[in-house]
């Protein structure tokens, strides 16, 4: 159901994460549950992934994760602000050792003068750290925008795993 | 990178969502943020999809969703009780319309006695409704199993949208 070169970079977070009994959580927003559903394709990751967040609406974000409004209002939902701060939620929120967030214009609608479709922020952290953002601008459909963005979140959590 | 015809009950959730401006969310063990995945996969899904939670252990589920320790312990986390607990807990803490909820037993592994790889319970709630529950056990691989109860989810959210 998953592609499945995203399916070998989930495979290798699972096992990295198993072989230090490490724990991680997900808040996605353009990319809608496709990390969450990435990770949980792998068969043991139930060991390694305790939740995730989908939070689609500025409200969910501020709701379930305390990205503060002020910060969504002043630097806009797609920023690498609001990226880090969703990463830092999970971690206050939640008892795991790695967060990954992300948050971009999939298309087709959505793009402003300064923000083109494609435009998507990825997070990571570990817990004790600062969270790594990255700005990636993917080009292609709504599909292709979601798969670049779920690959890009999957090797930025590997790296964090090093 | 989803299924043509996941994508096509998907499409048809949001199509009845926007024509009478309904919200939803979801709430994910096993699928673990596919039905996020699905619905989010549709252009304009955003006036639709409010959040969604991935509730993959057991703490994440009482945590995020209030479904209380005591059912999960006595029922099981993969039950019908639990799966109308999650609905509940979705429309109690969001300002949605509708819930859909999955649990089950993807497998390979996690099969008990009573309970064989495959039993997956998923449920759907209107607001100011009972929860729907159905019981069904899927046959096939880890993927099947998780590609037929996202069919399912978005069937009886469709039943639930007539």
């Amino acid at each position: 159901m998953l592609d499945s070169d995203i399916l070998a970079l989930a495979e290798e977070v699972i096992v990295r994460c198993t072989a230090r009994s490490a724990t991680l959580a997900t808040a996605e927003s353009c990319t809608g549950g496709l990390i969450g559903a990435a990770l949980t394709s792998i068969a043991g990751s139930s060991a390694v992934v305790d939740r995730g967040f989908i939070t689609y609406s500025n409200e969910a974000k501020s709701e379930l994760l305390d990205v503060a409004a002020d910060l969504i209002a002043t630097k806009g939902a797609v920023s690498s602000e609001v990226a880090a701060a969703m990463c830092r939620g999970v971690l206050a929120k939640c008892p795991v050792d790695f967060a990954v967030s992300v948050t971009g214009i999939a298309g087709p609608g959505g793009a402003t003068p300064d923000k083109p479709v494609g435009l998507v922020f990825v997070a990571a952290q570990r817990r004790g750290r600062d969270p790594v953002v990255t700005r990636n601008v993917f080009p292609g459909n709504r599909t292709a925008v979601r798969t670049a963005s779920v690959a890009t979140a999957l090797n930025l959590l590997l790296q964090e795993l090093n």
